[in-house]
């Protein structure tokens, strides 16, 4: 494994550049491989191809493709388009993209000319990648804050779900840079990993971060958790967010609420860790997101396109599941930890979540 | 996909035998491939690389070879013992294979000859095969009379878990029998087949017997059951068994618990299908039954042999779990359904099972 030096994403200053240098998530864990896009195109197929993926790295991603297709001279509005529709329902991308090319036009309606109009694209694309890192180091301590209220002695198991490191992230992400901050804080004992089928993105890429940070980790197939609870393995569930309704629904990736059925069965605290923005106020509550179905070829085929199921088979494949309210135990932004289930909380991070202005708003998620 | 005609384990007469002829479940679902086994050690081999796996199925094969050492006149105990332990925690591979090893004492110590001998062994194996076949047939019955009982509109959407269909069975199977009977009497609305990592025997096996019978079924991931129940998509959930302790705690195939949990949780019935023999008096509780733990490339490496999680990474892979009896609503066996948190329920299913006594009784399981 390599060092896991590279970032996650970086802009490219000339003459090498201007590129968005993207860290290709598919060959991850097995080759660390640097992506440069040099054009918007290339970076749209990089998102498409899922090289890139997370819902706040692409909401970064895009804001730098806008400042790329500033500095390359394109036409930037068509750009935009072209980025935040290059996944159909991603969310955070057009924010991200909305952001910068709002920039963009501001400073050209200010006068700013071509340059100095790309320029303002860039710094809003720095900023949101700054402002992200930020919100994950916050998170990160309050997470790791409340976990040792709770578990004074250490000597964590925590299980977790999906990937929410700094492969998604501008800084070490969400759930998971709780557990690195729980980790360095030598209160770690055990990183359970899901594996996350049918992407795999626990087995590949959680375990991957896990061991590169030199966490203690297993990781399991997403039906063994159960005999994780049983046998008073788990002290703590630590998830990430795709989209936090008004009322504190949490939809996140598919197998997250059957996690939060078994917690709250084995009374063991289910925390949500995610920005203030990952709450939408225009959904009201779980039923008002809309959950995406993928391809049935990513369940009846396994890994590397071998045929699991017979042909013709049918497959149920919804990438996201909705967790109630009621299940969670604590929702952690980077303004601190909340009970979702209370109201006035939730109506609180309504006010602070600045998603809801610049989103399309036809309330699906993406991963 | 073929016709699905050829028998799971059959008994081949000379010329062209003796020998026990397998279908190769490793082959399926794109080839159905007749395997006949001459001898003994090829069996062994068989059962070793899984071309010949479930419970019960086990037991019927186990038996053969015994009839078929003592057919070939080799060395029945020797050949027992390698049967038995061809995989060293299969208990109902023991069970069959002592059975028929005991015909065989019995006949050559009554004075029967090496050929009178062998007949009495393979007719004890044929008994054995035949017994199956008929308690398939009566859970069958159970299990759809009690179905029917609690939906009598019919339409059901039942979710199952592994494979408990003819591929484990002298019949039509446990589980998977209860939901052909439900079919065929055209009150199966959809059958949900959970693929069941890490093996993928419901992706794989499941389906396939699914599409053979014409049902209609989707295969999902495990962790997609959640978002199912959380719909209202699911009737009832139907399982097998590995083992049943006294107490009637279920061991069965990994992600039945979480199953368990989830059912309760929506107050959706749980029932276990399993023969009589199944119980096993002497586990006294769930705590008894040591769970067999599977080698970590299960889970870290996908289908074929691809790599998924980083090289190093450890895995928690137990192959069962363990549901109380307080989460599962009925246990149907041939001799019909009863409550398995009912103390004189298990008393009663305790001694109809014939297990206890040729079990060599380590208490570990099987699939």
């Amino acid at each position: 494994m390599a060092d896991q030096d590279l970032p996650v994403v970086r802009w490219q200053e000339p003459p090498a550049g201007p590129a968005v240098v993207l860290l290709d998530q598919t060959r991850l864990p097995f080759e660390e491989v640097e992506l440069a896009c040099t054009e918007v195109p290339a970076l749209v197929g990089a998102i498409r191809r899922l090289s890139v993926r997370g819902a706040p790295l692409l909401g970064i991603v895009g804001a730098y493709g806008v400042a790329l297709a500033a500095a390359r001279g394109a036409d930037v509005p068509a750009a935009a388009e072209l980025l935040a529709e290059a996944r159909p329902t991603a969310v955070n991308l057009a924010y991200g993209v909305r952001r910068a090319e709002r920039a963009h036009r501001a400073a050209a309606d200010g006068g700013a000319g071509p340059e100095g109009a790309a320029a303002a694209a860039l710094a809003e694309a720095r900023e949101l990648h700054e402002e992200d890192a930020r919100a994950s180091a916050s998170m990160a301590e309050h997470g790791r804050s409340l976990l040792a209220g709770l578990f004074p002695g250490g000597g964590l198991r925590i299980l977790t779900h999906c990937n929410t490191g700094r492969l998604v992230s501008g800084g070490e992400g969400t759930a998971l840079a709780v557990v690195l901050a729980v980790h360095r804080a030598g209160a770690l004992r055990r990183l359970w990993v899901d594996e996350t089928r049918p992407l795999l993105q626990g087995a590949r890429l959680t375990a991957y971060e896990a061991a590169g940070h030199g966490m203690p980790y297993s990781v399991l197939t997403d039906n063994a958790a159960g005999s994780l609870f049983a046998a008073g393995e788990v002290d703590a569930v630590l998830i990430g967010a795709d989209r936090i309704a008004a009322d504190g629904s949490v939809a996140n990736k598919v197998g997250s609420y059957p996690l939060a059925v078994l917690a709250r069965y084995h009374r063991v605290p289910f925390l949500v860790v995610a920005p203030a923005t990952t709450v939408d106020p225009e959904a009201a509550d779980g039923s008002a997101i809309v959950v995406e179905q993928r391809p049935a070829r990513e369940v009846t085929e396994s890994a590397a396109g071998v045929r699991a199921a017979p042909a013709g088979a049918e497959a149920y494949n919804p990438a996201f599941d909705v967790t109630p309210p009621e299940l969670v135990t604590a929702l952690v932004t980077e303004h601190g930890a909340v009970s979702p289930a209370e109201r006035d909380s939730m109506a609180q991070l309504c006010s602070m979540s600045r998603s809801g202005e610049l989103r399309s708003g036809n309330g699906m998620m993406d991963s």
